[in-house]
């Protein structure tokens, strides 16, 4: 049987790009034949990465079969992979996230979650010696992952390990990281084909604020304008969204990756109270610029509070 | 803040000797003080092996205070840990057991899990050439560890993985494994001090069978004449045992190590329908014989049927 091997829902870069690195890994050096599969559509910047490095792009599966074998990269919460993934034969976990609960395996196995920036970072230490013999294309992808996951380094996620290796990938690639970076970035930040309500959930997770849940929606862009201009749009879209989804407001913050800020639509009066507590903000209008904010996993989901 | 490190409730030789041989490492490799605890008073080959390498007992701990430092390790499944546990500051997991979920963390950490025998394995492969520096207290820990999961290398668990590094620790140390096995069975078969509700709950988890609750209980020895000559009170002590732990009943594997094979106490027409049902085997009388039986984890929680 051959093991699939996929990311969370809403495939970013590292939840497209890790799967297809580690689909490599289990059938060219481990002799375990398996397949990198998509929950979703991949955003701009991961069908760039596939595009650019001449990679197929991944057959997208709905749910998955009970008893098959499947490795789990970059989540390890149940609400960001099928409904049925606990009848699955999880064979292994490699994630760089917080530890949620809620997935059990029936004997034990491969497990390796670690504060890194990047899930790409964390497999090129499992493969060790290894990583040097794969085709370029895969380390194209672990490249365009590390960069994306760190924002070409800004995040305050990065680490020095995820630097050395992309680093070393890109040598190895000839690739001029500053360059690369801006490519992947004008195509992510190339939102133009999609709806304001694919818009709050292009990169969004939930999370509740002492029984208030949000929707905590990212969209990282090197041009701001484009979605802000748009801005109206989505504050109405908002309401929407958020019944349609079951939370009590989408939260969306325009993270400004050359600038190193966030700017957060504040659409009412709960939004506002939230920036004002969360970030000492001062609010005058329907949206507030937030310096140095570009993480939600370090910066934004600490400090919500209502 | 020095950091706790340790394993289950009711220590056996690898929830005793593993967060020693961690505490040492994040101390002295890493830079990170750090403590060995128990949850309970170790076994009595766990005694053994303080003794033999010259180990202090590490203090016995009800409980963690919130936001308190923790290494978590030989588990991962809250019945088995400080009802607290998730409020304190889990930094990273380490364990070869399988996922249970419900374990939270508040950042990414560190996760190790992997299908190998002990505990003490991983960490040999976490730690890398630092092992080398480990005094012979440290690795004296850690080959018992091994020898004592493995039962010598008898149980289904072993993978070669795991002998390989007993090998070559015995070799450092100048230890001939038999010979050193020997001893630490002697010492865990004796059990002489320990009333019959000690033992049933000695080396026990919960399982539920379709909705029936089990204490599943596994007494490991060289000497299985001794535990059975007390075979009477031993399933007297089964009723007021399950009743006060909240399970519909108790079954106790004794596991004879040398032999290979366990006997399971059958003390009514539950555990006897079963033992027919899980390991095919034909009961008459109040005990049955199980051939090649000795891993709860490989053999008798995947058998179990009603």
């Amino acid at each position: 049987m051959t093991t699939l091997v996929f990311g969370h829902k809403s495939p970013d870069t590292d939840s497209t790009g890790s799967p297809i690195a580690w689909a490599w890994y289990l059938t060219e050096v481990v002799g375990t034949p398996a397949k990198a599969v998509l929950l979703g559509e991949p955003n701009t910047e991961a069908a760039f990465m596939l595009q650019r490095w001449g990679l197929e792009k991944p057959e997208i599966i709905s749910g998955v079969a009970e008893g098959q074998a499947v490795v789990i990269v970059d989540t390890n919460n149940p609400a960001e992979l099928p409904a049925d993934i606990n009848a699955a034969d999880i064979r292994a976990i490699i994630d760089h996230h917080k530890l949620v609960g809620g997935l059990e395996t029936a004997e034990p196995i491969d497990i390796t979650i670690r504060p890194l920036a990047c899930t790409a970072t964390i497999m090129a230490d499992l493969m060790g010696s290894s990583l040097s013999t794969a085709p370029e294309a895969i380390k194209g992808a672990m490249l365009t992952c590390i960069l994306s996951d760190t924002l070409e380094f800004r995040s305050p996620t990065t680490t020095d390990h995820d630097r050395a290796l992309a680093e070393r990938l890109a040598g190895d690639l000839g690739v001029e990281i500053p360059a690369y970076a801006a490519e992947m970035f004008a195509a992510k930040s190339d939102v133009s084909a999609f709806s304001e309500a694919e818009l709050l959930r292009m990169d969004s997770k939930e999370y509740a604020v002492g029984g208030t849940k949000f929707r905590v929606s990212v969209l990282e862009t090197t041009s701001p304008g484009m979605v802000l201009d748009r801005k109206a749009a989505l504050m109405e879209a908002m309401g929407p969204v958020a019944a349609e989804d079951g939370v009590e407001q989408v939260l969306l913050f325009v993270v400004d990756i050359l600038n190193e800020e966030a700017t957060l639509l504040v659409p009412n009066d709960l939004v506002k109270t939230l920036a004002e507590k969360s970030f000492g903000a001062s609010v005058s209008g329907d949206a507030v610029v937030l310096p140095g904010v570009m993480s939600r996993k370090k910066q934004i989901i600490p400090a919500l509070k209502l």
